[in-house]
């Protein structure tokens, strides 16, 4: 799983900084997550493709968050049958969507299909062959919504010294086996479970953005591989972030040190902050948590397949 | 007159070229011509202030002249009391201004007073103490105007030995009458026109895209001293041109050759033309008008005030 970082910024894109999004590939597929205004520039130069672009889920309709999906919508355009997109988000983006595309008479040629965050609809966003994706409301000025994406597990590691006791030869039936199917050896039925171990889980990211102080970053981001979460402010503003709806980086490092994250990735951080300053709040925030670090734009963070 | 070159190509925003816009600064005012997504990008580059910008000119409803409108309006509102903004552009302007602002949840501090194109509307589009601006239709796939921005014509010379012949003495009186009020000498009264030469013409520039060939362009650019414009297609391209309503750099040339336009400065580059290309693009154009060159992102034309 590679987790590219398109932009790490908040409120307004700058010449140095790009508007915060991550865009997620697994097997080829990509994942993106928030799309403001520009989001395309980053995304055509870390060479990610657009076929294979199938899910875009945006967190909240601020327009640092949303504003550069005509754009990529477009980009998309450019190819015949790029197949259909799925756009995640709160009420309102498909009225945002539909607007837009119908103002600026945008030339879309695959369907689009605007799935919105409700009370009621459940936690789970999304699902495909690859992955779950689920989304939980965070606590911001506006509805806003967090994301955890798991991968499927994968099956469990296949006991050769079984299968070989169990008479089992070498071979296809092996394959079969491994595959989750049952196989007849001399008459007898084994079952997968009797060669593979406990199966394995699968890989698992978070993006919280854009939030003040909420129990539900600590599900959002429970045990995860790598979460990227919002630092918009200093550690000596919680008053602004409070007002603002948002996080302090020592606030940010330590709900996720408190919800087990391996790694996380600070983004979504304020145009006042640069070149030493960011180092700055890098540090304040490994205070908190081992393993954590200011995005860095254009970054690729890759997150190996757990044993 | 300065016009900064925020970005100069078409499209699409590139990770080598913003969008084409063009901010011409005067006496401290600025006008901005068109706003594709990521303008405000460059727009922070350049240092050019946001309190002095008062007018932006879009070309037309296509996203890349106008989806960087609203992280604009954003911008400028982050500032106390920026006064009032124009918006100038085609009909549907004010709609998408209108739906982004409540889509979003824009927050703006400011009067936005849109100006739609109208066939009835005449050809003054704007006017202050500095310029008066003039719109017309060029010939495009959706209805897109071009701009011609006039400098007021500047009193004329002071002619000192006619002011010492009619006895007037050197002091405020001189001033009063550079400033074209008449004075009293010794009962007589004095005219300015009787120690003023003839009135001096302003600086003119003007602002062609997106536009297939038409009589239009050379109205527009008649005698310019700068002119941007449009230069989508390489010299072989008439025919994808003409389909597409754009020019090739040859009709751009041509066209601003005939115009009698001073200098002038391609916009609009395709994404396909980079490096090498974009130098035949440029030396395919000096053929045709000797003062001639594809825009560079981010160059500042200087117009100087004519003798």
């Amino acid at each position: 799983m590679e987790c590219f970082v398109l932009g790490s910024g908040g409120m307004m894109p700058m010449p140095r900084r790009h508007l915060t999004s991550v865009a997620v590939r697994l097997q080829g597929k990509i994942y993106l997550f928030d799309c403001g205004e520009g989001t395309q520039i980053p995304y055509k130069k870390a060479h990610l493709g657009l076929r294979t672009l199938g899910l875009v889920a945006t967190t909240h309709l601020h327009a640092d968050h949303v504003l550069g999906l005509p754009g990529v919508l477009m980009l998309r355009a450019q190819m015949p049958n790029p197949g259909p997109l799925k756009l995640l988000g709160t009420p309102g983006l498909r009225r945002f969507v539909k607007h837009v595309r119908s103002d600026l008479g945008m030339y879309i040629n695959y369907n689009i299909d605007v799935k919105e965050w409700s009370p009621e609809g459940g936690e789970l966003a999304y699902d495909d062959e690859l992955i779950r994706l689920y989304w939980r409301p965070l606590q911001h000025s506006v509805t806003c919504v967090g994301y955890r994406l798991e991968e499927h597990e994968r099956p469990g590691r296949f006991d050769q010294q079984a299968a070989t006791a169990l008479g089992i030869p070498r071979g296809p039936l092996w394959g079969r086996l491994q595959a989750g199917q049952e196989v007849q050896v001399d008459d007898c039925t084994i079952r997968p479970e009797q060669v593979l171990g406990p199966k394995r889980r699968g890989r698992c990211m978070a993006y919280v953005t854009d939030t003040a102080r909420t129990p539900t970053i600590e599900t959002l981001a429970k045990d995860v591989d790598i979460v990227f979460i919002e630092s918009m402010f200093g550690p000596d503003e919680q008053d602004d972030a409070a007002e603002k709806k948002h996080l302090t980086v020592i606030q940010a490092a330590q709900a996720v040190q408190r919800a087990g994250a391996r790694r996380a990735v600070l983004v979504h951080i304020s145009p006042r902050y640069e070149g030493a300053a960011v180092k700055r709040l890098q540090a304040e925030a490994r205070k908190h948590h081992p393993c954590i670090e200011v995005a860095r734009d254009g970054q690729l963070y890759e997150v190996a397949l757990p044993d």
